[in-house]
């Protein structure tokens, strides 16, 4: 941080397991927390990725504890025998390990609601260094818990990323509120985009994106999705946001209708809540994504009272038999054709009898590719009032699962945008 | 690593950047450097990351040169002043700086091959620590160096993760050779399981998995699929296959038929080739999983050959109307039971024409769950010439999304173990 800027408290992160040591997983958990941390005011100024091993992590947190006012640690809490982090968190703070009966009698309900028997090495699970606070798990079994070590305080949250994030949200960010008074202030603001490749966008973003333009711009691309990050920092809230706003409204007025949300990053959420504002129904009709669509919509909670029904036709037979697609259509255009997107999309809102009906057919690869009809060619389309449009997207031709992501977030993105019409 | 086991090389890698500390990029290279260490018999104990702060990389450089015998680190090379790798590894190891022609020269050709004038902030990239021996970069403008740091070597690669590779195979890995003769050899076996919880497969395991256990045994968990690895470590590599066998033989047989592949860690892949290889049809219906049974299967390339099409009845109505599902089930049962998992199958199987059909239904929360059908309680159904079986599973109840993801390979574990019998 350069000289001048207000400091604040400092943190480290460590990510513990072999399968991140010896590069079978990628450790995507410390640049989240350390991304959190940065809007609660806490600078991370190190990441470090230890094995399962008991002693080199009570060494390592030893001395991250000593340089830092925070460790937040990952993973090694599982209930078997080389999830080592209670072990090296007590013995690196000098304590023994004491079972938590809260947690033992939470593990043996969850079995017993499950109808079964708790399996013995569960049991580890209960233990935790003693005078830590334990942290609950509302998405698995392994709790976490926080703890002084030395000087510094030390959180240790679960590995997976679905559990990590919600027991970081709901037990530890509040916690740290009240231990780490900010000595600055942050401004944040947060925009989705869609239908806008990277490099287009950052055409229009010009001198926003350069380093240090002030409010800071982060952009991160998934598969067609924009999440783009404006930042600022001053010695108080207000400043911060004085120095945020102007950026903020200049953005939604160059980028518009290609922002799709300020706050929720998933299209699907805000597809399938629009729908169901709406009251709206919806069928899909998909290809190439193979269910990718309908997976998608059908992740937010409540959807069945919009979500109709839908059919994954593989084959041209099925197309023909399930959503009354022309056999000529097909002979004549070619499956991934603007003529039997429409027909799949319109045969699925007749037979359905939902109101919308979004369709999906393409070319995945590796294989099926020709010059007129490259790997990656996608037409999607979305029939309303029983009549379809259609559109073409090129993707480049990167692997089979890529290109049925960006597919089905491009078909996602087409009905958010008839949506915008109702 | 444990006393008494043979000692090998150890290595520390270091990425260098802002973008990796703030969460805006993840750190791929290190998993991918350590991987192919470990090909060169030599162990990484730690991976470290840091921003594009000189002082504290030069103080991180000094204490992991003085623990390890190899320091890897990479980012932090290119033009511009953020880019402060070259500058911190000089001074850690007490020298200066030296304009290298050789680089500066090459810098000048490439920019002259595009007609361009070189900006004068790329000299900073012909500047390499006194000493150090440059490795050329053939994907992009700057190079790598490498030298000697304390009583460690120390190795700078680019950040790009095509630059970073193409540097490591074509400039370091045959140095690496030469430097570090393998004082020890490793062996190692893999095993994907499904339809076993980890906690089962720890209490089966048992002493298997001692943190000292020799070979070594690791288990990563992701959704009902477990990956299992054992390690063996000697003098040489036919001692190391002979610590590993034996243990490999007794793993195959105390788990049997819950190892789904030696390699492929993909269920769906496994499950998909052997319905090609056997030319069975298969065709899906779900509802809770919303269509993730087939969008797994689909991503198997080819698999149009034996996926014919898949239905999402996520309606009752849908159950009957495109699965012939009778209402009297639906009315006596409800939509998550046996015979409603049953008839869903046996109708997917019918409509199709297909050899075999999949069927899923469930509660995956976080409303509709009742004493009787909490959430997290699946049904899945395989039908096989026109006959279906059934089985329940019983989920922890935690997020929508994981139980529907534990929903689909349970579903397809079960297809998989049907297709045994074939």
């Amino acid at each position: 941080m350069s000289a001048g800027r207000p400091r604040s408290a400092r943190a480290a992160i460590v990510a513990i397991g072999d399968e991140l040591l010896e590069g079978r997983i990628v450790d995507a958990n410390s640049g989240w927390i350390s991304a959190r941390l940065a809007e609660l005011g806490i600078k991370s100024d190190v990441f470090v990725v230890r094995g399962d091993d008991a002693d080199a992590l009570e060494g390592a947190l030893r001395e991250l504890c000593a340089a830092h006012a925070l460790v937040i640690a990952t993973g090694g809490l599982g209930p078997t025998l080389d999830d080592v982090t209670r072990e090296a968190a007590a013995r690196a703070a000098g304590v023994g390990l004491a079972t938590c009966e809260e947690v033992l009698e939470g593990l043996r309900e969850s079995y017993r609601l499950r109808g079964r028997e708790m399996p013995a090495s569960n049991v580890r699970q209960a233990l935790l260094p003693e005078g830590a606070e334990r942290m609950a798990n509302r998405c698995g079994t392994a709790p976490g818990f926080r703890m002084p070590l030395g000087s510094a305080l030390l959180a240790a949250l679960p590995g997976p990323p679905h559990e990590m994030r919600d027991m970081f949200e709901r037990e530890l960010a509040p916690w740290l509120g009240t231990r780490f008074a900010q000595r600055s202030s942050f401004a944040r603001a947060r925009f989705l985009l869609a239908g806008l490749a990277e490099s287009a966008f950052a055409d229009r973003a010009g001198s926003w994106m350069e380093r240090n333009a002030s409010p800071r711009m982060g952009v991160t691309a998934r598969f067609g999705v924009l999440e783009v990050t404006l930042h600022s920092e001053a010695s108080d809230a207000e400043r911060a946001r004085a120095l945020l706003e102007p950026r903020a409204r200049e953005f939604r007025q160059r980028f518009g209708s290609a922002i799709f949300s300020e706050d929720e990053a998933r299209l699907e959420f805000v597809v399938g809540r629009r729908l169901l504002e709406l009251g709206l129904t919806v069928a899909t009709a998909e290809s190439c994504t193979g269910g990718l669509v309908a997976e998608l919509l059908t992740e937010v909670p409540g959807i069945s009272a919009a979500f109709r029904e839908g059919w994954i036709t593989y084959s041209d037979e099925a197309k023909v038999r399930r959503l009354g697609v022309p056999r000529e259509l097909l002979e004549k255009h070619g499956a991934v054709s603007s003529e039997v997107a429409r027909a799949m999309a319109e045969g699925a809102a007749r037979e359905s009898g939902a109101e919308l009906a979004l369709a999906v057919t393409g070319i995945a690869g590796p294989g099926g590719g020709s010059a007129a009809k490259p790997v990656g060619l996608v037409w999607i389309a979305v029939a309303r009032r029983g009549v379809a449009l259609a559109r073409e997207m090129r993707n480049p031709p990167v692997d089979r699962a890529s290109i049925r992501r960006y597919a089905a977030h491009a078909a996602l993105d087409f009905l958010r945008t008839e949506l915008e019409l109702a």
